[in-house]
């Protein structure tokens, strides 16, 4: 049988998972943390399924959780959206990432996404007949050029992904980014697909740029979320999508036929926790720059420059000063002969570029980011 | 924004339900059962998840759980899998279909679907940029027949969609089928899809034909299977795609975008529900069997035609000795006026028949089957 994705393999994160559990090496390499969801939001997940209802929830999601999402956006962002018409309730960022593509983008559509760019992105766009038109961005401030971009829009331009804060960067957008991007959707019949699954780790102060504070722009957008980033409960494969009312309604025509709804119990434990614990959200900066900064500081004495990381939980090193072999090779051998794991970056382009840096993952616990330091240290 | 699917609304199942709970009625429609999940399998649930991983599974599923599936197809199927290779875990079996559907179909290929069909199947094929083609079943008996199904077969012809046992028809396929269609598959390079999400639920001592008894069929077959249905949990949206191993492969590389990975925790418990009690899936024909002849007998007096169930949890009845009424009227007037939600079934067929028959789901309390037969007998 031919392949529909000639070009795909393994993703990168299963292949560096896979290589740090053979080698037994420290994990830095795919993006999830080591420590535990909190003990409240597990044990509401086990009341509800003991307790409560295990069938079908309505396919946009249950109400209650509907509402907290609702209630989550207009205490952060100071918007208010309608929860029954413009939230639907999806198995991770990555179904919704996946559901807002095939319902934009046609035969022969064109989307434009920067790179470096998480790995779904362009076989959703080719496997809904469309083609990615790649912008790179480059080290190390990762900037947007959007005279570039606006170079780039054709006819067939569909629709726009950005991410903010970005993986694998660790760069966010700013007002100035906002303001560009509000000027192009004003000039072009083109959606926008927010992804935004890292929307609650910012740091040193700066607030989430969400397209969702700004109605001019929300207005054409897919806005997309994971709890699993928020919640540390990657495995649980919850998300969701913020879209005006046409659009969601387009959108969970092709969610009821991908995945029907999701995870019952999760639904009815998330909305308890978004309810009762909202410092929880509140507090994710502060823990994870805490992180951050354990790993900058233990890496100081090494020869890696550290690149800024602006949000997301992962830092970006520049390894020139220590190695002259290409990013996979450089990462082959950091897992086999230091037994540390991270993801080369140039597998994030679709031109690889010849830049020697790694991503690192910092959603680990201080003693493994410290005994990750001392391994690269050594280098 | 124009629609990518301009013909879909709200599911039937989602409809219904709706105005089951408006009218308080008792929802006979949607199919999910109203008792709960067994409790073994709950407290394996709240026992992984407190104590237990909740980051991403593997994206082809949980070495655990692929085993414990590979030896449920060597007990029931006799069968011999590789569950490496061959099993992957999906968000319920609605993703498998989709999945499956997305690897197999490319622009212009034409996919064979019998009608009365699962509403997902089209909406499927059509994102893929697939047309589908019809081929009816005509109550009483809903057989299929393979000259007419052969004389549809052209150069686009890509892939047959089966499923068996059947909704909503409740019919199986039998062993003269399953040669017809292999001696089908052998004549043209064609793939084959088989939805066997009813795979443990057959009645009067019938065996499940899978087609994965028969390498002859399974060599060319992407098979899906429900432990929604199985052990009473649709809400928890798990399920899987057995496959060759090459079919596999292409099936994973779209399933990483679709989905990436399922629910964590559910995998772990599944996987000891497998293995721990097996008689739970051996026991199921049974438990459905009590449950079909509690409702068949509380119709008896009715004036409605009751249609045979060989499988699945649905029931057909005729009620052309009832009403003139076109059949989703007639539903429409039963949830309103009898108190009665069910499905009409002229919605599984792209040419609507002018056929009288409504689908009940019988996979309610004996005591709520009773009470809506009570309300039925009145007509
Ligand atoms: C779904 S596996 C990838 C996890 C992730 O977001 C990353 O490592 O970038
Ligand atoms: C996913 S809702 C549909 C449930 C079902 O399988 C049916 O009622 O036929």
């Amino acid at each position: 049988m031919e392949s529909k994705l000639p070009d795909v393999g393994t993703s990168i994160f299963t292949k560096m998972t896979g290589l740090a559990n053979a080698h037994g090496a420290l994990n830095l390499s795919q993006g999830f943390p080591e420590f535990d969801t909190p003990t409240k939001l597990k044990q509401a997940l086990a009341e509800q399924t003991l307790a409560g209802y295990n069938q079908y929830a309505p396919s946009p999601g249950i109400p209650a959780l509907q509402q907290e999402i609702a209630a989550l956006v207009a205490r952060r962002y100071h918007q208010d959206i309608d929860a029954a018409a413009q939230v639907t309730v999806t198995a991770g960022a990555t179904e919704a990432l996946f559901v807002a593509i095939q319902a934009l983008v046609r035969e022969g559509d064109e989307v434009i996404v920067f790179d470096p760019a998480y790995d779904s992105y362009r076989p959703a766009v080719e496997l809904a007949g469309g083609k990615t038109v790649h912008i790179p961005l480059n080290a190390p401030d990762y900037a947007i050029d959007w005279t570039l971009v606006s170079s780039k829009v054709t006819d067939k331009t569909r629709a726009i992904i950005i991410n903010s804060p970005h993986n694998p960067s660790a760069k966010t957008l700013k007002q100035v980014d906002l303001d560009s991007l509000k000027a192009l959707l004003g000039q072009h019949d083109i959606y926008l697909i927010s992804d935004e699954v890292y929307e609650h780790i910012t740091f040193d102060g700066a607030s989430h740029l969400s397209v969702l504070r700004d109605p001019a722009l929300s207005e054409r957008a897919f806005v997309i979320s994971s709890f699993g980033k928020t919640f540390h409960c990657t495995g649980w494969k919850m998300g969701y999508c913020v879209a005006p009312p046409a659009l969601s309604s387009e959108f969970r025509k092709i969610h009821q036929f991908v995945n029907f709804s999701s995870f019952t119990p999760a639904q009815f434990a998330l909305a308890e926790m978004l309810r009762d614990a909202p410092e929880h959200v509140d507090e994710l900066s502060d823990f994870y720059q805490q992180k951050r900064d354990v790993l900058v500081q233990a890496l100081a004495p090494s020869r890696f420059n550290i690149l800024p990381s602006e949000g997301t939980y992962f830092l970006l090193l520049d390894y020139s000063d220590i190695s002259t072999l290409d990013d996979v090779t450089f990462c082959q051998q950091l897992v086999e002969k230091s037994g540390v794991a991270a993801i080369p970056l140039s597998v994030f382009y679709e031109n690889p570029t010849q830049d020697k840096i790694i991503r690192l993952c910092f959603a680990k616990e201080t003693d493994t980011l410290i005994a990750a330091a001392e391994k690269l240290c050594q280098l």
